[in-house]
């Protein structure tokens, strides 16, 4: 089993229930970028982030823009001359060419050109889809991301990976295009379906075990307040997740080495969300389990304190995630997991944490993978 | 009329009939890359851009590939575990989402990685697609360009423009993303249609006006030894070219400034092909008609000794480009080069030189730009 040291990753100190920055800032040089958290006026962001032109369109979904394009389009007629509203598809099928072209198309009727400005209203898909169609439409326009679920809040939406999905696999075609600002309005969080809900809570317990061990503790104290979606515990956890993923693209953009460590459980959960048909998980629900099965393989693998496992299981049945993951025949998961495009070449790499608050990509053997998806998958009779 | 001061760029000295270096460099930091010319043995370009992995993806036309593909592949047999080629359509249809879709599902059929390499083997058309399958597969893989017209050894397959086109307008998607390499051989010129040569020609004179006074008097020498196809006249020019382009790509690569003299005639070009529909004249003879209209209009407007207005019009004469249009309306002329991309909001700015080697970009009064198109296009009876 080839070994590999933890990654090193430098993140400020975990401070909870300090008053937030005003924006973090995504440090990427000239590409740089702040996430505004919390802030109800968006026409002050809009000041603050100066932008405006001639042309803003806001690309949402069916369920997203009845809800809130009407109050995001006031405050972009104040800066911009023209804002138009182009409602895709809800859901994965939105990642698709036909979403795509009709955004390209869109934008080239109303005659947009290099200045025009997108606005992603939505959860994970509209980001991925409205950030790719700003980096090839002229070869490449700005776009702001202003999620609307928790997930994107804390995860997709930073980071600049865009993209859409073939029928041979997601998000197969893509670019990395850095958004020019992230507002994420925590207040909008307040009509997400509570399965959404906690599939976004996922993504955020997932920055614990690989790099933030005092996080993890503030997520046990604080899972009530989250559960109950408190406006000051979200601030919190919205603003570490969002820092921590900050420092992580900062020093590796384009996924070539840190940035591995935020796909931790996702090796497993790919597999599961692809075994099981795309839909019959969410994508959160999935990294819950595979979060488990890799923690279980780092315990049987590296020797980490088997304790972690049990506070994980707590933490992620306390936010509502699933803790057990349907049955999927064994042979089965490891061909989808080698299929991960994340896997090289046939051996498959797993993002594993030797310690609490550290995490090492890391070759396993079979057997102990699996296991550890044994311990927590129902049993092929269930 | 608003005055800009000529671009400066800084380009070496043009030294005609010199040993040729080994390869050229497009100096863009992380992202440089070598251009070879004349390289017969391609396998020795492969050896020195160590190039290689498990799988290459040779991507050409039906008139390309019987020609010289089998060539190429065999070359990198010796490098890749496997080669294979995909036939895109034929000519400017090739540039549209179908074939697009073609070239990403049949990577993904073939499991291909982040590590496949694309080879771009044809003209323009080929390089901006395969360019741009490359840039946006898996968010961007690897692709070498091996261009087989003089118009793409020259101009298109250096700096990292990729795109398609829409219905709405040419190249309105794609991205920038540079290549590995660029091979240019200059030997697959031998079976390039005469008609298709000149045009590759005109984008070659483009230089001289805007950037080289030396190398525009040594074309005007040797423009019979260049339509003879001489080896000797090539390797200069084409070499020269390519230098020209490396020093404006490097310091502009993402063209917001510099780079623009790199569209000397384009605006009068695109207008003209547009206007007679595509493919009534070749990309390049567009540009030949344009670049009399610029310099007519650089005249005009700026006082441009008029005696270099002949000289371009019989070094074009020479090359067997037309020099004079076919007749559009002048006010959807007008209207037509308002609506290129490259026109900022309603004004038109023209590439214009107040001298010869120097180029800036200017907004002309309507009445000069129409005298200068009437003055190099057929009257409407005719």
């Amino acid at each position: 089993m080839s070994s590999r040291a933890p990654f090193a990753l430098e993140i400020q100190a975990f401070e909870a229930g300090s008053p937030p920055p005003h924006a973090l800032s995504i440090d990427l040089g000239d590409r740089s970028y702040p996430i505004h958290i919390g802030q109800l006026d968006w026409l002050g962001c809009l000041a603050e982030a100066q932008l405006g032109g001639r042309l803003a369109v806001v690309i949402s979904n069916p369920v997203v823009a009845p809800l809130y394009s009407s109050r995001l389009i006031s405050a972009l007629r104040t800066r911009f001359a023209a804002v138009e509203l182009h409602v895709a598809p809800d859901g994965e099928v939105a990642k698709e060419w036909s979403s795509l072209q009709a955004i390209l198309g869109k934008l080239a009727d109303l005659g947009a050109d290099r200045d025009v400005v997108l606005f992603a209203l939505g959860g994970g898909v509209i980001g991925d889809l409205t950030g790719f169609a700003a980096a090839i439409y002229m070869r490449g326009v700005c776009f702001v991301q202003v999620p609307t679920t928790l997930l994107a809040q804390v995860d997709s939406s930073v980071g600049g990976k865009t993209g859409i999905n073939l029928p041979q696999g997601k998000n197969l075609v893509g670019a990395f295009h850095q958004p020019q600002a992230v507002w994420a309005d925590l207040d909008v969080l307040g009509t997400l379906p509570a399965r959404e809900y906690s599939a976004g809570l996922a993504e955020v317990i997932k920055y614990g075990p690989v790099a933030d061990p005092a996080f993890f503790a503030w997520l046990e104290r604080n899972m009530d307040a989250l559960m109950a979606r408190d406006h000051t515990a979200l601030m919190t956890a919205v603003r570490r997740a969002c820092e921590i993923k900050a420092a992580v693209v900062a020093a590796d953009e384009r996924e070539g080495g840190v940035r591995a460590i935020l796909n931790f459980g996702h090796t497993f959960g790919h597999a599961l969300e692809a075994g099981l048909g795309y839909g019959a998980l969410l994508h959160g629900e999935a990294v819950a389990l595979g979060m488990l099965m890799a923690t279980e393989l780092s315990v049987r693998a590296l020797g980490l304190d088997s304790q972690l496992l049990q506070r994980l299981k707590s933490l992620l049945e306390r936010a509502q995630l699933p803790v057990r993951a349907p049955y999927l025949d064994p042979e089965r998961f490891l061909q989808l997991m080698r299929g991960d495009k994340k896997a090289a070449a046939g051996s498959i790499r797993y993002v594993l944490i030797p310690v609490l608050g550290q995490a090492c990509l890391q070759v396993a053997p079979d057997a102990l993978a699996l296991e550890a998806i044994a311990s927590h998958s129902a049993s092929v009779t269930k």
